[in-house]
């Protein structure tokens, strides 16, 4: 059974976001770190490195307008000569001044109208780059309850995706996101994975939701949604972070290590490990080293995976059926409580890469490099 | 307009509980009270007092078994007898030791024949008393992460519901309660609207959905799943009552006015407030007196609608579409901090009643005749 | 009685932040407004213009270094020709570089002294203001289990704040806010309450808690911290503003005005109506105009105030000592089911006010004119 | 180090609580289990088996009334019998109907009375028992605003608990438990650590706080008030068990063991692990077996122990002092994913005890053996 856990894990594949690279922080405070790219380029430069230490994340997901250059094809030859793909294209329908009552649930139809060609926009960006993935994320809502009307808004908000969805190619898929609160404080409008469902429902078959982890209301039985949806056939992918309190953008499995293997468990449950369902990370390093951030996230839903794949089924299924609520309990937690950082290096070594990543990288002087090179310009960031 | 508003307020209709005349309580303690119920047909006697001095509770939920009787069409006509008829019917498949490990999900098939049986003596007794509604909580889930697998529950759980669906009359229809987590305290197989909704898109247009607006995770805007429900028309009814932390099932209204307020512009909004949509009131008088409990919460439930017809759409809408955020929401709460009481005793006079059905009821003795008769016997509760 | 009442109306005291009037926003997007100050003089102008409508804000807080002038004496005169004056100095010492990972509890002994210099710089200019009142909230903290010892920090805190309490003059005293999280991800140093109580108690008299009333986990029932601080003689304030998730900031009582009343009553209750309990608001316009926005919080408040002053105590006391629970409550909620906006409008009637100060604010055309010559320069904002 | 850390393990104290061998469960349901105690004797009896298989259970805490019997010196002599020792005792004042608005602080002094009254007798049951520790929790408050009045009820509170102070003799403590909710829906009298940390600081040395970790509003970091409190030397000891939602009292570390993990490594980090420091079982095993689930929670809070042990304390300071975020969190995260079950398994041999106490147990037999015998009676449970 190892060798085939082995085989899995070897064919892993995690998305990072060109956003990490760059600087972010609180509403108080974006902290500005040293060595953070200027550009596009840069970022993916940034990324091939978690790629290069970890040997699972070969794959790059923009974020437009942040990742706004003239040559798209270009940029996608640019990742492949680093040994990386484009991955989704997130749209970003949050940072103009026009989005303050929203964008394509806006009152007004002349933001809607900006808004969606932004959309379609990014449409434009997956033929050129060949990224098969339209991530929505929106964060339209309102603050004050009466500030407008919660129905009309879906109304738009369904119009909006519908356009959308027409204008998709054959072999290209919409994930829509969903988020219980921030920016909106009264209200958001896909707040909620059932929001995002119905709405995907309506859709068609190319419509998928994705499930950002630190999305939901305190108490949310995450991993039952993705059972959920995988029974469906609605999951579309991941947004893996983690929070303690709202949508902290914490390393995935800083928070909650346990929450991160159940949510891993029910994906190889419902076979969700394969290339329909995206694992992509949306982390804000606002304290700590970017790249580093990064392939410590990466190691860490490795480490929740091979605990996931570890569950005797088997017996697992033999004590769900007996009614043995401590038997079927402790098959999941021994595969949780097994240190399986001894496999990893296995799987790593297996690779021809250094079994212990963060360490590698730290050697490999790359740091210091970007350091001493990314002197002037402007630093990426949030809203750069 | 006051016109239009008197009239759909005398129009109103609210269902009591059966099980809210029974003593109920917490884990720690049921603190029995005086004058309670013996027996279903006390239970209507208390329910018809309170439609007595409101005017607008004219229906009375059942809970089987524990409402079970020998005669259901005698029961309905002793109901009709006091001036009130029989609401939902409420299934009861959590208090048998059998239902331990759960009912319709529960991994033992025989269990399961069980409670499947059960749900459809609940549609016998709809057929006996005249009932159109069927509501359906389930208890079912798990405390502990592996003890069950989350996706063949909902196998199961589909597989029930779809038998108890075919077996519904014309006329008749379910409707599917969900609910964030207690008494199962891992995983709830129905946690949220999300998952309520799509079991019912599979069963068919007579399957809708019910909002117990105690049954969310904190900080859940529960008016938007109103409107949203609303929007797909697939609300089927609300289990009123109110919470500051979990499913209190305090009185309705007394832990948010406003948040009940905003719920009840939602329903006006979307075309709520007709026979489609049942108001139901649930909730645990652990401390206080019943009737006198349930006349308030009939009470606080009017205040409510009251103030929600109160808004001024037309200068809603122009705000709205203004974008003023400001002017919107003051709207909103025009409405909201008008003093309704007037307006609702003047209905109450309108249709015959006291206009303090509080006060009225206090006057009557009928408690103090209840607590005199009712003596001996067992007294009703949750499981009696 | 209603004397009296109005007699406390118009001498209720509510200081409004100058920060409210600049720009503000989420760390997704600060919309810029126009009109908006581009410094402490024009702040405080537009503070002046809630007080000109209101009738009770007549103090501004400072936010220093975003209101950094040369001249303080000269800043305390300028706003004393405005009609309005200096309230409580807030120190700030989360927005240099320096403090990525702490000022007071940082681990590096320097930063400490930087920020311990920071705060003694307030002190400074109370001195020169004449505020006599210093509020202090930390965003200390830490975003990761094991990034720095909790324990430690406790430490570092207490000298600081020793450090500064020993500073203070007469007639001085510190304001010690707590905060669940924000920005800070893992670990708050000052977390709730009952932190910042331990603490004044080891300061001394002069050293009290500040509640804001966005800053807490949710559930908490704030009105019970608010009643323990004022019978411990330890309540110092208020930071006003409302909240449907975390620190949404929002305008005052618009999330949840029960609660507001409630918190009102107990500090009625409480003796809390004086000289000695700071009532601040403390709120970010990010989608709504400012001056309009304080001018609304500034009413909302007064209306919680006027209900929570119509309390029928005696009926209160009375059914609350025969354990009438439906009557205790009833006699609550008729107090806050009372329209008291005719009340306050003869109360501003009685003070020589529009009674309607939205409106009277709106034909004023002090909008119209700082939008008109507030062209150029730098707009205020967080962090300018 | 490691022999150092066996030591401390082999040393480990854990108190098992009476009620947890009897049935419980939610205000739904109580699952009638087989084999459950009728009596105190026999509770002893199965606690003794944790003690046995486990090696770090040698007490056992009381309930009072549910472990009343005639002859205390001869209950304690009888667990002294079966190798194990009475623990803390633990008052009851909720389960009689004189509690319905409240013990100590009900507003009906004979209440207040009687309720002293069973303090006191808690007290003399120490003596007779040779317990040292009375643990206090009171589940005193409203459901509803205005029922009762706030501030009253403190100094209610603060009577009762000096004149219980004032009867306890050397070498006898008080341990004050808080709890956000549940069974008081509105206001709970003693609802967090600085509620209950205020008080003790009133009564003296001998009053410290008790954390159940259950009881807490969603988002607190429990560690920090565990750290806290031991800096303030009032930290008095845990109720451990584990949650999802709300006080769901299930086996210690189910729900989050990277939190139990973090409490324990604030428990060593601040020189809790020590006699000073209560460590007791609080739970409910609702749906699986008591003596195994006991077991279990043991062995769970052993392997958290173990892990905050085996932290390298020097590497920690260092990477704190440095500033290193991700260096600092590694060390932590490096112990956490260790696995220490092969080190828990080598303590337990040292200590002449089957390296796997679930399986011992399993086979000893003594399951079957109460289940056959234990046949007739009243099982106990909660309120019995």
């Amino acid at each position: 059974m190892r060798d085939d856990i082995r085989a899995v894990l070897r064919g892993q594949r995690i998305e990072t976001p060109s956003w990490a690279y760059g600087n972010s922080g609180t509403r108080f405070k974006v902290f500005a770190q040293q060595g953070v790219p200027r550009d596009p380029y840069e970022k993916l430069a940034d990324a091939a490195q978690v790629h290069a230490f970890t040997g699972v994340a070969p794959a790059v997901a923009l974020h437009i307008p942040w990742d706004r250059v003239d040559d798209y094809a270009g940029l996608a030859r640019y990742a492949a000569g680093l040994g990386v793909e484009i991955g989704a294209i997130n749209s970003n329908v949050f940072q103009d001044d026009d989005y303050r009552l929203g964008s394509v649930t806006n009152p007004d139809p002349a933001v809607r109208r900006k808004a969606l060609g932004h959309l379609l926009e990014c449409v434009d960006i997956m033929d050129a780059t060949g990224s098969a993935t339209l991530k929505l994320w929106f964060s339209d809502g309102t603050n004050y309850p009466g500030q407008d009307d919660i129905r009309a808004r879906q109304d738009r908000l369904a119009e909006a995706l519908a356009a959308v969805y027409a204008r998709l190619g054959d072999g290209q898929r919409l994930l829509l996101e969903y988020k219980l609160f921030e920016p909106a404080f009264y209200l958001t409008d896909v707040p909620d994975w059932g929001t995002a469902y119905a709405h995907c429902l309506k859709l068609g078959d190319k419509a998928r939701v994705v499930v950002d982890t630190g999305h939901h209301a305190p108490g949310t039985n995450i991993e039952f949604i993705v059972a959920f949806l995988l029974r469906e056939g609605r999951l579309g992918g991941f947004d893996f972070n983690s929070r303690f309190y709202a949508d902290d953008d914490l390393m995935v499995g800083a928070a909650d290590p346990f929450q991160l293997f159940r949510i891993m468990y029910e994906v190889v449950r419902g076979g969700g490990l394969g290339p329909h369902v995206a694992f992509m990370l949306d982390q804000c390093h606002n304290i700590e080293p970017k790249i580093a951030g990064q392939i410590r996230s990466v190691m860490n839903v490795q480490e929740a995976t091979a605990k996931a794949l570890l569950v005797d089924v088997g017996a697992l299924a033999a004590a769900q059926a007996a009614g043995d609520v401590l038997g079927a309990n402790a098959v999941l937690m021994d595969a949780y409580d097994t240190d399986v950082r001894p496999l990893l290096a296995e799987v790593r070594a297996e690779m021809g890469l250094d079994p212990d990543p963060m360490a590698a990288y730290a050697r490999s002087g790359y740091f210091e490099k970007i350091r001493a090179d990314r002197v002037g310009g402007t630093q990426a960031g949030w809203g750069a």
